[in-house]
């Protein structure tokens, strides 16, 4: 325990607990939690409060909370939602700070509930109160065996205690999850659902689970995110704490979307900008929840890998090809055996086939010790983290298997920051002697190194945290107008310019003279451009004109773009001509920033042309940016190439992008409470510079959102 | 039984077997097959052949074959490699025509195992005998209880009869294969692994599955494929027959690649033409063994469902939306609930909430049979032919699920063309239940909407199947010229152009004033291009000069062609300058063929720029192509929204690139004996037309590949 307790503490471990709407019959929704608490042993003290009875299933019950002589850490609310705001009154009065509210009728069920719940959310906060739920499934704590929940999965599926625990927004996700841990015969740790997420939110939850010395491994599933940053932070807390965290997001494709909106009126957060967060923060998304369990499970018996390379050593060339195949697939790096331990491995089974893969064929029978002395040579003269043996059906094979066990399980034990996993059909029985050996096995080659790649995803991605916090203390270089301000191209470029980022010399003209004036001075030929903070896409309405070559051509210019501008619907304001050089050559880039509602703002990059629009080849990451994570951002695109050296071409200076990129984080970060986008495009890299040739910047609307 | 029996059948129906080589021990090579086909109850004839021996675990031992008096059907010989040809003549002299080779030390072990499995494969051919193997793990035939093999897999696991039949190349990948298919409970029927494929291969395995009345779903492995029309024609066959195949390929990655040569030295096919060819046929890839007994098992209780559409009907929104973005993911129809029949679900579950997914909220256990209600709703009231039930833990609930489940099965029964699919935790004792009803269930609901999007994509592809062979018979429009000719690139186009590809007016020149006249005859402005065909990379040695305004601009051309052209080395053969339009606008695309040495002529289609070389947005389809086919080609690339009106601009003729796509076809077919490819790039696109502007065949080499 740490000295100070962590705020959700007390929902978590309590040392007593009332339920207020408690009923005898131990079927029913507020009779549940009361039998599975007694059921699994819960030693702190239970309080039914019903006033209809004296005794409840066999414990004292009590009319009120007022009635009950001792002081209570934690109540349980299951009655009606009309009679949650008393109920929840009745807690303050008697002084509880942790109430979880199971009943439903609240917000999920139009705006009438969501009076209901904003109501109860009011006077929670008044009184320093935390509320879980409500329209939650409860807490399970398996350390201290508090059941708080209703959940008829406990009914025919009790949790073995361990490290792995569950915070779920959706409670019948959450015991989807569960349900199958249980059968997996993974240990566990806490589950919680969060509901409605009046007050607490999983995100909160992790942020628990990261400091709870119970908690080894984090599974979490989410459909709507309040809080970007507490997210962020929470995932860099189990990420310091060395915890995986496996996450999932409901609700991505369209049809789903539209689903979640009405099961639980989520917004369902953009799926690219969640990603690249998750990625930040040390986390790993997966796509399902066997998947995620899969990763837990490949967790339970060591902390994370200290790197991502894997040996295999397989009895199977056929298989070992497949599993290669699969690494490569999964990002698992697969490195050459050196030469000298080619030689020992030699010296013991001069028939092994091959580098790694080492396919010790089938005849490794015939060698005493073959395989286990194989696996050891692999893990004590190669730095790789990870070891899979595929054993065919060895371990269906109850003769013969027995020995090899014991020889691996003292591997595990010799090398214990080395992660072995054993692959195979295999038996029940033998399963769970291998895993009393703090080993892992999985039937199915494929799936094995599937989950493989979800860690030496985690492995990597903790390698390369992003510590938003450190970077978010600084002065504006220029101070965020109001919300509802409406900046025209040349302002927009004024303010990236102050930021620093590369511009054409450019000039603001409201005569036709001042025009011609500006491209004597900048020298021809020129552009001329319309400037209005009204006229968004200039180019669709022809406000743009390239190459003007003379001095007539720029007059002739200025009227067309007067002109054209007249008739634009909408009487827009007209700030004037601008007049640039025509700028010819370089890349094509498109850097922007997107202001995420649930993570703010989000730095874009893509090259321009048909990258970003057909093959969607564009990456984000939050603002502000590092130099560093500048770089990562601008390789982390498939069209990278381009911009290195693409067929025999000269690199361009990507020190500019990243200095441009940089500079747009900035804007992107002191202006984050206004700010709807950025758009800059294109934005010309060249080999012996950039410019910035199109600038857009939106702000919030004025009204509220 | 067919009338006439399938060249394969005695391998799996033998009535007779001998084993050459047999052993009085049950547990080495020689002995397994005995004391597997008699633990197994195999009613056929053993004779075990062992000069040795008077009886071999308690059945007669003969000498030699020509002692036996029995006529005999099927010989397994597992002699060292050294004896196979004796044993194989005396097979032969005995009068059997089907002989396995299960022994190693053939060409698996280098060049002089390659000699030894040569001389096999001479001596069987002459008496038009049929081999499986060398080095291969033998055949298991659940019907007659034939178990030919010394896979130690059977010691462990024995297998229930049923419809699924594997064919694998690699016997440890078969025997992976089929563990986990038994220790899964799924039925099957044939099991064959080909080894080295000196005779009888995987492709002409599945030829025999598809004709065989015992099996009804087909899995395969394969690593290399001989024959890639055998492999067409098999799969084209268990098509007709509507058997799903659910195949895998071993060896896709660069280094799984690198393993499977030392392993077995197969050359790893195109991944990519592989998956066109696969698609084609009406089979499905898998990428896990797992996967691939996914499908399978969807499949058990029902022929492939007539349509991939499918309702969801869950007791969760959360796990809902989770399988709704599984669905789409997976390429899943999920369609809107028509309003008549809202309206009847209203009226039995007036909470359900939302379309499809139909979510029926935890509450619907206080509705009388209210799940088997609207399930038979959805199956009776629309033309989807899925139907994936959510049920939470209700499987796991012995008290209230065998209700449920009568009901279940009562659908099941009366809508017979449509597959129901649970989803859920579940005991195995549930699971037995679930599935004597021909009822499916998966624990994981991600992990079931994958397999149903692998079996939506064997009903899609099912419907477009391409049937290679009827189209094969063609009088050439062009004679094939023999290999190793080179063509130039005015040898190419007018090829091409006799196939019907539209080419620009050009002439080939071999003087300064020819090709002035040409140029005068043309318009200016012309190209100029140096014609070799030792050179093929014009562009890099400069020999193509663009643009050229005038006589004096086509004289110095020439002359600096004449003088680039003299100083490449190797001494080229000059065929002359080629005048040209110079040619502009228009969307480069790129046409191509690609002469697979597995499946023979593929034609390519691309776009060109950074789609086919940065983004790898290449398709490939079989020739010769047909109009729909070439038309299906060319939208099933990414980038054909840049043909097809991108961005306002107006649609492309695309109409001119399959009549293109085809004419190339014709020649790739034509051509396929000494073709090596063609690479037509770029192929420009236009609204009113299309042209080649650069062509380049290659022809196979004269000396033996």
């Amino acid at each position: 325990m740490t000295a100070i307790a962590h705020p959700l503490q007390c929902f978590f471990d309590p040392t007593s607990v009332a339920i207020i709407g408690a009923s005898s019959d131990p079927d029913k929704l507020g009779g549940r939690p009361i039998r599975f608490l007694r059921e699994a042993g819960y030693e702190g003290k239970i309080f039914p409060i019903n006033p209809r009875y004296d005794t409840v299933q066999g414990l004292k019950a009590y009319p009120s909370l007022n009635d009950v002589p001792d002081p209570i850490d934690h109540a349980v609310i299951i009655v009606p939602a009309t009679g949650a705001h008393d109920a929840l009154q009745a807690c303050i009065e008697k002084g509880i700070r942790h109430v979880q509210i199971l009943s439903s009728g609240f917000a999920e069920d139009g705006p009438a509930g969501q009076v209901l719940q904003d109501a109860l959310v009011a006077l929670a906060a008044r009184h320093g109160v935390r509320l879980l739920g409500p329209n939650c499934l409860g807490i399970v704590s398996t350390s201290n065996r508090f059941y708080a929940t209703f959940s008829t999965a406990l009914e025919a599926l009790s949790p073995r205690p361990g490290g792995i625990s569950f915070a779920t927004q959706s409670g019948a996700f959450g015991s989807c999850a569960y349900a199958q841990a249980i059968q997996r015969n993974l240990g566990i740790s806490r589950i919680v659902a969060t509901g409605n997420e009046a007050d607490v939110d999983v995100a909160q939850c992790i942020d628990f689970l990261a400091s709870d010395p119970a908690t080894h491994i984090i599974c979490a599933a989410i459909e709507g995110c309040r809080d970007g940053d507490m997210l962020r932070q929470a995932l860099l807390k189990a990420a310091a704490a060395n915890k995986p965290v496996i996450l999932m997001k409901v609700g991505t494709s369209s049809r789903g979307q539209l689903a979640a909106a009405t099961h639980t009126g989520a917004v369902a957060g953009n799926d690219r900008i969640f990603d690249a967060v998750i990625r930040e923060c040390g986390a790993y998304r997966a796509n399902t929840i066997e998947q995620m369990l899969d990763i837990a499970y490949l967790c339970t018996h060591l902390p994370l890998p200290a790197n991502a390379q894997a040996g295999i050593l397989t009895v199977s060339g056929g298989i070992g090809v497949l599993m290669t195949d699969d690494a490569e697939r999964h990002g698992i790096d697969i490195p050459s055996i050196p030469p000298a331990l080619q030689n020992r491995i030699h010296g013991l089974v001069p028939f092994a086939i091959g580098d790694n893969p080492l396919d010790t064929t089938a005849q490794v029978g015939a060698v005493k010790q073959g395989i286990p002395g194989l696996a050891e040579m692999l893990l004590q003269d190669t730095d790789w983290s990870i070891l899979c043996v595929y054993l065919a059906q060895i371990p269906c094979d109850e003769r013969r298997f027995p020995d090899m066990l014991e020889s691996l399980g003292k591997l595990r034990r010799d090398y214990p920051d080395k992660l072995i996993v054993l692959v195979g059909p295999h038996s029940e029985k033998m399963r769970a002697e291998i895993e009393a050996r703090h080993l892992v096995i999985f039937a199915d080659p494929g799936r094995a190194m599937a989950a493989l790649g979800g860690l030496v995803a985690l492995v990597e991605r903790r390698r390369h945290l992003v510590r938003h916090q450190e970077t978010t203390d600084r002065t504006p270089i220029v101070a965020a107008p109001a919300v509802g301000t409406q900046l025209d191209e040349a302002q927009a470029k004024h303010i990236l310019a102050q930021y620093g980022l590369p511009m054409l010399r450019e000039t603001l003209c409201t005569t036709a003279e001042q025009a011609v004036q500006a491209a004597n001075t900048i020298g021809f030929p020129v552009v001329a451009k319309i400037v209005s903070p009204d006229i968004l896409h200039k180019t669709e309405m022809g406000g743009v004109l390239l190459d003007l070559p003379d001095e007539q051509a720029v007059r002739d210019a200025y009227a067309t773009l007067q002109q054209r501008a007249a008739s634009v619907p909408g009487n827009p304001h007209i700030s004037g001509v601008l007049i640039s050089p025509m700028s010819k050559g370089g890349t094509e880039t498109i850097l922007g920033v997107h202001v995420d509602p649930w993570f703010g703002p989000m730095v874009m990059f893509g090259l321009g042309g048909v990258s970003v629009e057909l093959f969607k080849d564009v990456a984000f990451a939050s603002a502000p940016l590092t130099p560093a994570r500048a770089l990562a951002l601008i390789q982390s695109v498939q069209a990278f190439k381009l911009l290195n050296g693409w067929r025999g071409k000269p690199a361009l200076d990507v020190s500019k992008l990243v200095d441009a990129l940089v500079a747009l984080s900035h804007l992107a970060h002191d202006w984050r409470a206004v700010l709807s986008g950025v758009d800059i495009n294109p934005f010309i890299a060249r080999q012996d510079g950039a410019v910035c040739l199109d600038a857009l910047i939106t702000l919030k609307n004025a009204a509220p959102a």
